[in-house]
């Protein structure tokens, strides 16, 4: 499928009254630390805490009416379970988010707060898998793939639109990539609204599949994936990697440490509470900043869920 | 004195160029726990991270050029001390800051980073009283006090101006109060731009000499005070107390794990950093909430300079 422009157009008016427009902040002394001018998307502030509400909205926007009556379902343990839910409840259908009985509770009472149904499974894939296929088949909901499905990437995309829309000069993009629907989403908005601005992602070098897969021109699946970055432990999809293969600039891996250093400098300096996994996109840039000097730079910092008591610092 | 609105605006055209004019944030969920309309002032996103900023750009601003080519000196181990020395520095004067020896390695730092001369002294009010005079005696410099002067105090109050300016028919505003300089600006704001507006503090029980002050009708000064919100541990000031006296309507006490968990809410929910102190806040107002309900409440939190390896949670 190509994804045209005038898709993307679609998809930002199609969502727009279920999302926040983020605000986008800046810090001058972060600007100084890495010698670029750094204009930060904080998706942290969307609704749910994070930008996998625009591609859970538009994915369930797009359903027809009967498919609505049977809801969604997904498999999540992240943000997308909690995007899903959220989502499904503002447009008044249901949704059942299969999760591995190992979740933490708080991420369990987060789907249900936001009235989802939790349906615990074992904590593996064959266990995920099947008991996804027997809600779907017990009660017609329409699964919903987390990053793997072009409604998705679609809305992931228009985080950066609004960005291009306020900072039509920006020389990169870094977002982080997990499942790839957020950078896939970006890629896609740069080569439409801004061609000139390249998009790169960072990755933590202990769940490096997209790097790997980007390198050898084919999907390498993530195996025992081992980073704070609780949001990037997923494999690339066939949907979204021929759009990473195909507008992607570059993919730059980091270490933990440089993770939990460019996430306390967002705290610190910003005053704004982020993920592991968006401080990545961060790291990435301080990593190879001598490459940014002087360019006028956007992030996205793709949410804002922590867990208060478990921090790494 | 006599301050007069038209101070009030002079103050605000003064520090303008020196300030962030901070954003104003919402959160549908802590608007619903409280049953109120909430607008959070944001000025742990102010410069240097707290709004004493305002006060003591106010306070430099108001120097005659002879006084400014000597400097301005201080005591203070907390935010003012960042905030006189990033105003001074932006200004293009010298600044001195007397703190106590055992303050934590981090403030020190802070304030060389912005440029402050750091003079230390023992932890006693004796010793930092004596070492104080010294470097004024020796510098030259012009002592400004942190918030017991008119145009510290003044400078305070800028916030709430905003806050009325963006939201005029609010029924509240809610600050913490420790040394009172905030505390006594937004009243005469509130007094001078919104006269309907009531405002009300939020003080720790452990530090509760400004709601003592407030009972007895004269200052009671702070003994041992005990308590996670460490910008509330001074006295009210001779200058700040008639104004709290006059405009003020009411100080509300709260436990220490009342503030904590204001705090863990503004956190998780508005996915900003807020200090303990600026929490202080809106835990009065969730302690009294029932005498709120459905009203418009401005809160001002306060700063976001946390210690992040020292959490409460």
């Amino acid at each position: 499928m190509i994804i045209t422009k005038q898709n993307l157009l679609d998809t930002h008016k199609r969502i727009k009254d279920y999302i926040h427009r983020t605000p986008i902040l800046s810090s001058q002394l972060i600007n100084e630390m890495v010698g670029a001018e750094i204009y930060f998307k904080c998706e942290n502030f969307q609704k749910m805490g994070a930008f996998k509400m625009r591609g859970a909205s538009n994915a369930i926007l797009q359903l027809s009416k009967t498919e609505k009556e049977f809801g969604v379902a997904t498999h999540s343990s992240g943000n997308f379970a909690q995007a899903l839910a959220l989502a499904a409840k503002m447009q008044g259908i249901k949704a059942y988010i299969v999760m591995p009985s190992s979740a933490p509770e708080i991420k369990k009472a987060a789907v249900k707060g936001y009235g989802g149904e939790v349906i615990e499974c074992e904590p593996n894939l064959k266990a995920r898998e099947s008991t996804l296929n027997d809600v779907v088949n017990k009660t017609g909901a329409v699964f919903l793939h987390p990053y793997n499905d072009y409604n998705v990437i679609q809305g992931q995309g228009t985080a950066a639109m609004e960005l291009i829309e306020e900072h039509a000069d920006l020389n990169c993009i870094f977002t982080p990539v997990g499942g790839g629907g957020l950078l896939a989403g970006t890629a896609l908005a740069a080569h439409h609204f801004s061609p000139n601005t390249k998009v790169i992602a960072g990755e933590p070098m202990g769940a490096d599949d997209a790097w790997q897969s980007f390198q050898k021109g084919e999907i390498v699946p993530q195996t025992n994936p081992n980073t704070i970055a609780d949001g990037l432990l997923t494999s690339l999809g066939d949907k979204n990697f021929p759009i990473i293969k195909e507008h992607v600039e570059d993919i730059i891996r980091v270490e933990e440490e440089e993770i939990i250093s460019a996430m306390r400098l967002i705290w610190e300096r910003m005053k704004i509470v982020a993920e592991p996994s968006s401080a990545v996109a961060l790291a990435a840039l301080i990593k190879e900043k001598e490459k940014f000097q002087n360019q006028k730079i956007g992030i996205i910092i793709s949410g804002g869920n922590v867990q208060l008591d478990k921090l790494p610092f």
